[in-house]
Formats: C-alpha cells, structure tokens, sequence
C-alpha cells in the first residue's frame, strides 16, 4: 500500500498556515501553505463593474488564479509569454471566484469589483484548494477594511468557505493530496464547502478508474472532515471572525 | 412550484435522439438532440501526437467545443473574432476529452490522436451532457472505420459513456435542464457516467445557495436514472454495439 | 473531355435547396445546400453601429464565415485555436458583406448593424455562393420580421441578390464547380449578380493559365444563365415575396 | 460631369514612373509610382518552402503589402499594434502573390520561397494595382540576380504582367483612379492582365449601384488600354529585358 | 586597428541629411540619412489622449518604430505578422518618445497626442539616434503647422534635441557607428542631448567587455562633439528656426 | 530639501538582504530585499538553445521579469490576460539578460539555455536592480549545482554584477530611490556594474530636466559607492565565494 510521506495517515492534512498581512501595502493579502504548497492571496477592490452589471446595484467577487514559472519542478512557460491563458488556469480561477461569491452578499457593496489574486509561488498538488482557502480569508481582510473605510456596514460574508482535495491512490482513500499522490490518483475529487457543512462545489474526476457510489460517499465524508479543520484555521487567522 | 414546459416531469429527459452519419464525408458524425438542443459531434484522426506522448506507444483523444454564434437567442461573437478561447469553452472541451479517455484504452491505436469536435447547432440547455453523449457515439464509430481499415483490432472502448444534467430549481429536483431551468437553477450538477453505474465525473456548484449531503444523494440517484435511458439510445444508434 | 460527376451537364446547376426557420430560435435563419455544399446562414439585429456610421443615420449590413473544422474531408484547425482568421475568410466574408448592402438601403433602418453568419456545414465547392445566397434570403427573412414589429416599414432591399461559380476546367466551360472540379480549374470566377441581371461582384482568377475576352465573355454568359435559376429558388424560398 | 485632376482625360494612366534598385542592398527594388501613389516593392530568397511543398521540387512567390501608418491622410494604426493583419491586407496580398505565380514557373528555382514585399510609402488610390506593377519588376529583377549566381538557367518568367484599376465615377469611364475618384466611384474594377492582352485577374465591385454588361465591356476595353502602357514602362525599367 | 569606410575618420560623422517634406499629404515628414541608414519620420496630431491625461490639460507625445523587412541585409518577418511588437522595438520607440517629451512643453497644446512614426527604410546601423534626429524636426515642423492654424500660440518646444552613437570597437573610439562597426563593438553607447549640450539620455552597453570611466568620459566627449554637428544640420533643415 | 523615509542619508542604501533558498525545489532561487521592494529570482536550466546558437558550442543566459498584479500599490492587469508583454517589461528584462551574460562564459557550459525568472513580490522602487543583484546571485548557485553534477568544471563566472539606482530628486543626488522618490525624480538612472569597477550598463533618463556633465560625474561616483556595498552582500549570501 502506498505510504504518504511524514508518515502522514490517510485522514490527515499537512501543515496549514495562514498569514495575513504579507504585502505592507495590501492588508488584505495572505500566505497560504498547504504544506509544500505555497500560495499567495491578495484582494483588491475596483470601482468599476462589467457591462452585465451596470445599474443592477450589485458588485462582483473574481479570481485570478497563475504558477510562478518555478513553482512546480519542471520550469513552466509563463501564460503572457505564450499570449495566452491555458485551459487549466480559467478552470481553477473560475472556480476560486464560484466559491466565494457562493458566500458574499453581492448586492451590499454597490457596484464594484473585487479582485482575489492567487499567486501559486510553490506547487506541491492542492493548488486551487488551498487557493480557496486563502482567497476567503483575503476577502474577509478587504471587507474588514472596507468596513473601517465606511464602505460597508458590515461584513457580508455569510458563511466560511474552504477548500480541500481527496483522491483514490493505489486502492486508498487519501486526504489533502500532495503532487506526487496525485500523480498517481485514479480519481481525485476536489470538495468546496462552507462552514455549515453545505458543498458549494463538488468535482471528481476518474482520470482512469471509474468510481462507485460507495466511493463517492467516502471521500464526501473525509473531505468534510479536512475542511472543518481547515475552516478552524481559517477562524484563528481571522482573529475569531466568525459569520 | 416550477412547472416544466411539455408537461414535463422532474425525472423526465426530454426526447433525445442520435442521428448517425450526418456528414457525407464522415460517418464518424452524429447529431445528438436533447430537445431543442442540438449538437454536431464528428470524430477525425490524426496521425501526430503532442510531444509529451512521443514514444510511449499511446495516443490520446481529445475534443473541441464550439457554440455558432446564433445558436443562442442572443448571438454570441465568435470565439475567433475574440482571438481566444474563453474559460468556458476550455472548460467544457477538457471534460469531453476526459470523459471519453476513461473508457479508451490509449494503447490500443499507437501514436496517434482522435479529435472530437462538438458544434452547437442550437442550445437550449446540457450542450454539455448532449456532446459527451454524441461524442462517445462518434467516438466508436470512428474505431469502427478504423477497424475495418484495419488500423486496430479491436474497439478498445470497455464501456458506455454518457452523461445528464441534474438540478434544483425553485426548491425541486430536476433531470435534463433546459435554458430556462437552468438559468433559474439555485444548485446545477453533470454526471458523466459508464454503462455500468460507475462515476468518470461528477460536478456540481451552487451558485446561490450550497446544497447537503441528501440533496447531493438525491440528485445523484436522479442522474443514474437518466443515464441508463440514454445509454440505451447510444445502444441503438450503433445499432446494438456492445462493448 | 473531364466528365461531371451524376451526370451532370457543363450548364447545369447542382440540385439547389434553401431552407427556411432552421433554427427554432431564428426565424431569420437559413440551411441552403448547393449538392453536397450545406451553409447555415442566420441573420440578426445589433442595435449598435460601428464608430464610422455614428450619428449619420445609416445602418450596416455585415458577414461572417467560418468552416466547420470537419466540414471539409481533411479536418481544419479552427480559426478560434489558431487565434486568428485567415485571409481567405476575410476575403469571403468581405464579399457576402458587399453584396448584400449593394441591395440594401441602409438609410432605412437606423443606426443598427445588421449581422449575417454564414456557418459551413459541409463543404464540397461554391460556399461563398451558396453563403451570398443564403444570407440574402435570411437577410430578407429579418427584415419581415422586424416589418412585423414596426422596426421598418418596408422591406428595404432593392433586388435580388445570387451567386454563383464558373470555371474552366480541362479546357470546358462549366457553371458551379464542385470541390473535384474546382481543384483542377484553370480559371475560376464567381459571379455576384442581381434579379434584374446587373453585376454586384465580378471574381476572376487565372491560378496557372490566363484567360482571353471571349472565354470572359463566355463565362459571364454562362453566370448569368445559373443566377437566373437560383434566384427563381430563392423567391420560392421567401413564399413569392418580390423586391 | 467630374473633372479629374491635372486635367486628365478619362482614358490617361497618372504619371508612371519605376525606379529600380532604391535600396542599396537589395538589388531587386523598386519604387513604383502611379501620381501621388508611391510603393516601395522588393524581393527576396528565402531557402525553405512550405509544408506543403515539401518534396516537390517546387518553389513559391508569395507577397506580403503593408501601408505606412502616415502614407494616408488620416493616420492609421499599426497592424503590427493591433496584432493582426485586417481583411483588406489579407486580400491585397493573397491578390499579388497569386498575380506573380500565374507567370512564374513555380518548378524552376527549386524548393524556395521567394518574397514580394510591397510597403506603401505614400497612398493616393491604386496602392494594389502599383504593387502588382512594381512587384513583377523586383521579381524580374531577383530572378536576373539568381541567374547571375547560377541559382536558375533562364528567367523562369514568361510574360509581363501588370494591374490597373477602372471606375465609373458619377456615371463616367475613368482609368486608373485617385483616392479621391475612388472614394466616388459607383464601380471599382480592377484588371490584372499579361503582356499577350490575356487576364489573370478581373475584381470588379458595385458598393451602390450594379453594372451591366455593356459597362463590364468598356471597362475591360479601357483597363486594356492602360496596362499596354504601363507594360511598356515596365520593359524599360527592366532595360528592354523580353519574356 | 580597425580601419572605418570610406576613410572615415573616428570622430566623423557620416554624411547626414534631413529632407523636409517627403510625404505630399504630411508637411511634417522628414527623410533622415546618417549614411546609408534611411528613416522616414512624420508626426501626426490626435484628438485623444490616454486615459491618465484625462482632465489634466495635458497633451502627450509618443512615438512608434518599424523597420521595413528588406530594410535589413536579411529580410525580417514582419511585426504584424509575428502579431507582436519585440523587445527591440519597444525600447526604441519608448526611447525616441521620452527624448521628444524632454523638450516639450505638454501643457501648451491641450489634450492632444501627437505621434510620431520612424520607419525604418533602409538600416546600417544608427537607426534609432537617426530617428530622434529626424523625430525632432518632424515634431517642430507639426508645431509650425500647428501654428498656422492657430492650435498653439508658440511652437512649446524649448530646445533642440539630437542622438547620436558611439562605440570602442577593437579597442578604439568611434562615432556614429555603421551596422558593420556596431557588431564588432566591445561597447556600444547612444547618446541624446540638447542643443545647450545637457543630457537627457545616457545608454551604454557593454555586451562583452566592461568599460572604465576614463572610457565613459571619453565616449561622452566624443558624443557631444558630433551631436553639435547633427542638431546644426536640424537648424539648416528647420529653416533657421531657433527655440 | 526632500526629506527620506526613515532618515535615510543621501548616500544611504535601503536595508539589503539576499536569502537563498528560498523555493525548497529550486536551490538556485533568491529572495532580494531592497527596503520594502522584494524580488524572487530563480535560475533554471534548459537543455535547447535558440536557433541562431546552434552548432556554435555556445549556451545563453536569458532573463524573464514579471511583477505580481497586487506587487504595486494600484493593482495591474496581468500580462497574460491582456496578451501581450508590455514594453517596460521588455526592457527590463532584455537588460537582466544583458547583465548576466557580460561576465558569463558563454562556451563554458554547451548549448544551455539559462533562465532567470525575476518576479517582483512587492515593488517601491528598484525593482529592476534589485533584479540584477538576485539574478547574478541565483545564477552562481546555478553554476554551483551545474558543477556538483558534473556539468561544468569550473563556475564559468569571472566577476561580479550588481546595480543600483541614483537620481536627483528636488536637486538632490540620492542613491536607491525608494518608488516615491523616483516618482518625484527630475533624473533617473540605473547602473550596472562589476566587482572591479567597471560598467556594464549606464542608463539615464531625463525625464523632466536634462541634466549636466557634472551631475552625469556626481551619479557614477554614488552609484559605485552604493554597488560595492551591494557586492559584499551578494558575497555573503554566495557563503564568500568569488569568481
């Protein structure tokens, strides 16, 4: 059977940090590190709306979502040399951007944009979950600044959001899976929930292996149980904010 | 409670229907009809493959997605005139393209790539779940062709592939959405799964409002339900293939 | 002397069919099939202009074309992919655009742009003929529907409009070349040419052997001979609606 | 009735001068001008070909035109700035090269690509039948560099080949129009002719008002005119070289 | 030693010319030569201004930069047909564009962007100290016209401004390097400065061998002793207009 | 007189640290602090070189800079999504490149591309000398790892290379301009230098307020007074190696 690295047990996370404020000049930006993994997460707030929005009154929450050229091990040519963005890369920030407006009130901060950038500065598998995980805390950051600025009345977040992977590696369940279990998964399942315990998204994939129902509901049931840890870490980082 | 049109039933599919040999010079073409939706799916073979597959003996399928720019009410600029492909397109054409690998043995036809190109001729809802559908049918007619050119032995498909659409509209489970539904959808899942009862993909995003662990149960029952009758219209229009 | 496939004479056109309503959506929508040639041409209403016309009054009629990547036996990239149009595509979509506003009193519908797509389906010779002459009958279509909702208060198009090809081939004359005949022409023209039989556009090329003033004089003949009859099938195709 | 500039008669070519050898280190170019009209046209060897020539023994002439962003009244922004080459580009350019290649024997020099840029300098109508003018003389031009490098036996050209344009301008027969008589013009045809009075390209256009074929004949008669004369410059720029 | 052509002495120019008024349509063109490198400069005046200029009552001078593809000894792929700008290109124009703004006074002709194109015809070396030389009295001879029709009440130019290069090539100082001598240079400088001899751009490169200050000083003499002699030709060209 | 942040002296460097290391799977990759300015530099090896290194036994060492959408206090639109690299970015990193390759041997390691990735975390001024003095340090533990494993004998690096900023800001001579203070700059310029003294690269830009001879002087002795400091640095973090 496949034996995880650090001797980490199936149902295990690695280590999760979350630090706030890594930007001076951005208090709503986060280092997230999921691990090896090492994303950047930073919110920002634009006074403009796109054309689908305008005099609707409400706003927009979106992500933008790319690898630093060394973040994985094999050096990867950056998306603006190649003129354009990947397929992989609108999926994930497309994605990251569902999640979080799953949760927003967006009809309380007028209509603005509000950007959520996820810089991946290591990759180590869980890129887009833990991208999640910190693009809320980043979120909460602005709207807590907001809040200060007289922007909003009060933080319109109506849930926590988080973000974990589970896979099937060689027979067994896994939780949080790093690069090399998810190379070799056959079915790797990424699960967004809320700190409720409701899914925002669900997706699995059998890249070679089809999955049963029996399956399905293990991996659901382990990955609620990463999420409602992470979802605490979330809690500590935002110095007890709760919804 | 939301009333379907046609007198529709929530576990309903609308009529679905399979043309092959649409194209004179393609046999390997269907059209696929999910009520008013309607999809052009045809299947080519090319006799290159990507770098990364380079003598490793395997080769890959793969599919492209496309909308004319009538085939919704509002017409659409065309993805070409845009000079890139959007995030959904690439989305979409990535699910088609792992949904069929699932069930291809990559060994079995050498180097060399199958492309599966799906044209939305009219879209009313589950252009998504229509061009998987037509896209396996296509897909086994081609290895059909290829068999009788003698280019491989056997089909190397081990399975059906087909795939539904299932939601929450206003409260209420739904099979098969059209536009309508959808738009008004509050929670919005595709299944992809084989003949046999088992999962290539599961997707599912609340947009406004995050579903449970019953829900997702129901919502997967419902969808298995739908597969097998469509599973049964793939049969017929290979004129009772099995794999 | 080459022989035509079906046995089909050097003045005859191949069977010519012009459906009207293809898409449910569209009434002003078109599926014409020159033989096995098969354009959907859809016409729709934008009510904005181009800067240039701002302000003058005056509307725009436009096109655009696009092959399908399996419409033709040799599977083509997609201009989309390749992330920008060809020249032949703007030379052809050019051309439909032309045509089409030398009818058309632009100064009767206000400041809106008129928009053609013409989609190739299957392609075997004449598709600028077949789109010019499907695009006039959707373009038609349009404005009874916008008659109908009070948006003009007469059809605004002046004349007829049709197209077709002539070229010759091993030394003969012939009138709509399919794709066979096309690739072993000496000369190919198209012919754009109106119900009262003026000359919109005039096309001419020598790819290997230059032509003299009688084989002009000839072909012009023989043009006008074709357009005749295709436009007797488009006034069949509007219900008898005369200019 | 209009009355052309400079006192031209409606049958008189503008002023027509062709300077060969304008950059020092290119031999084969050549300053065309038509009146105020000025392309810069040179040629140039290229060592591959093509895919699709590859193994053929064949070579090319293919032709890339350019206008300078101030060679016109109203300044134009870059194609290069856009990034992308617009439909007229495109279709200027397919134009010449298909000119050139219907005189040259494309078997002669071998698998090579030959080049034909034609940049306009200064723009006062006629930029394209210049360009075919004042390419064909580079192309002589190269093609007697060649020889003297022992690259070909004979100047694989056999006949002249040379463009003018033909208009009807409030209701008269002009040759060889001005922007000024283009931007009027009802008609606008442009002829492509060899030096045996033979056609290799006929384009003619009605943007308001369609022609008959009494109208088509006078204009290929006076087109015919024209070109006789520029060929004769033609032959002296090039020192009474023959085909 | 390395001896120059045509017996040019280290701290001789080549022969430099300015021809005003090269485009019929554009007083402000000017034809450059610093020996057989040839540039076309002509300046053109806009309506708009850029977004950040917007309600300062600023105007903005910018200038663009192209090399003609034969203007080298090797043929270049075109800019636009590459569907980018290179680094090369970027450099100079951002280059040519900051030198003009230096003596200019922006607030004196409202929100206004005045271009300036530098084409480049013919390239031996020298090409972007060419283009500022003759981008300077384009710009001065826009501001004339500009003058005349009343848009400015004073040409707001407050000095001259002229470019030139220098280099140590095999070990020995050398002014206005031709394309031969700049790719044998150990270190190459461009230098642009004002007619009251202050600088207002210093670039110096050394691609193989770093250079001492005793170098820099003795480059930055030479400099200024050329760039006299080129801004005296500027006065010649401008008619004995001073600033 | 301008006032410094943090009293910082004319002459005053902003606190300099340089952490290697900093990517667990990429030993050759830097973090570089210059004040709040902060840059990631990572060096990696490519196998290819470009076309025109072929068969010359030579390898290159190229650069790519890029700065994070939120690394400015105003986010930036990414260069991958607007499809093209701006020209700032071009410069920049045309000039790392340069940098780097003036003390390497380029014959000493075969046909190698080297890429340097600089990527700007956090920007207040500097980043592209800051980017120097991570790449040279990031390219040394490159070669060092290169040697370990046998690919080069020695570390083909024959001196040091760091730069530095220098301005006048309000009159003043200032070294290391933080962002506010270049924003204020009447001069700008950037030095690259080596560990004997020696320039590279000398870049100044007036934009406002040409400057003179003796200022020009002024700016080169603090420059050299400012990089050796930073030498010792990149010393220290090379753990006292020396080329």
């Amino acid at each position: 059977m496949y034996e995880r690295s650090n001797n980490r047990q199936f149902n295990e996370l690695r280590p999760v940090t979350i630090g706030v404020g890594y930007l001076r000049n951005t208090p709503a930006s986060v280092m997230v590190e999921f691990g090896s993994t090492k994303v950047l997460c930073a919110a920002s707030l634009d006074d403009k709306v796109a054309p689908f929005l305008k005099n609707t009154g409400k706003g927009w929450v979106t992500a933008e979502y790319s690898m630093l050229p060394m973040s994985t091990q094999t050096r990867q040519t950056r998306e603006s040399t190649r003129g354009k963005i990947g397929g992989r890369t609108h999926e994930i920030q497309r994605l990251i951007g569902r999640s979080l407006r799953a949760v927003t009130d967006l009809g309380a901060f007028g209509e603005k944009t509000i950007y959520i950038d996820c810089d991946v500065i290591e990759a180590d598998g869980g890129t887009r979950t833990a991208s999640i995980t910190g693009a809320f805390v980043a979120l909460v950051e602005l709207f807590k600044d907001m809040k200060t600025r007289g922007l909003v009345e009060m933080i319109p977040v109506n849930d926590f959001v988080s973000a974990v992977s589970v896979g099937i590696v060689e027979g067994a369940l896994m939780l949080d899976l790093e690069y090399e279990e998810d190379s070799r998964a056959d079915v790797d399942m990424n699960f967004v929930m809320t700190g409720s315990g409701l899914f925002i998204e669900v997706q699995g994939t059998a890249e070679q292996k089809p999955f049963s129902k029996i399956q399905l509901d293990e991996m659901t049931a382990l990955a609620k149980e990463g999420i409602d840890k992470i979802i605490a870490r979330q809690g500590e980082a935002l110095g007890g904010w709760r919804p």
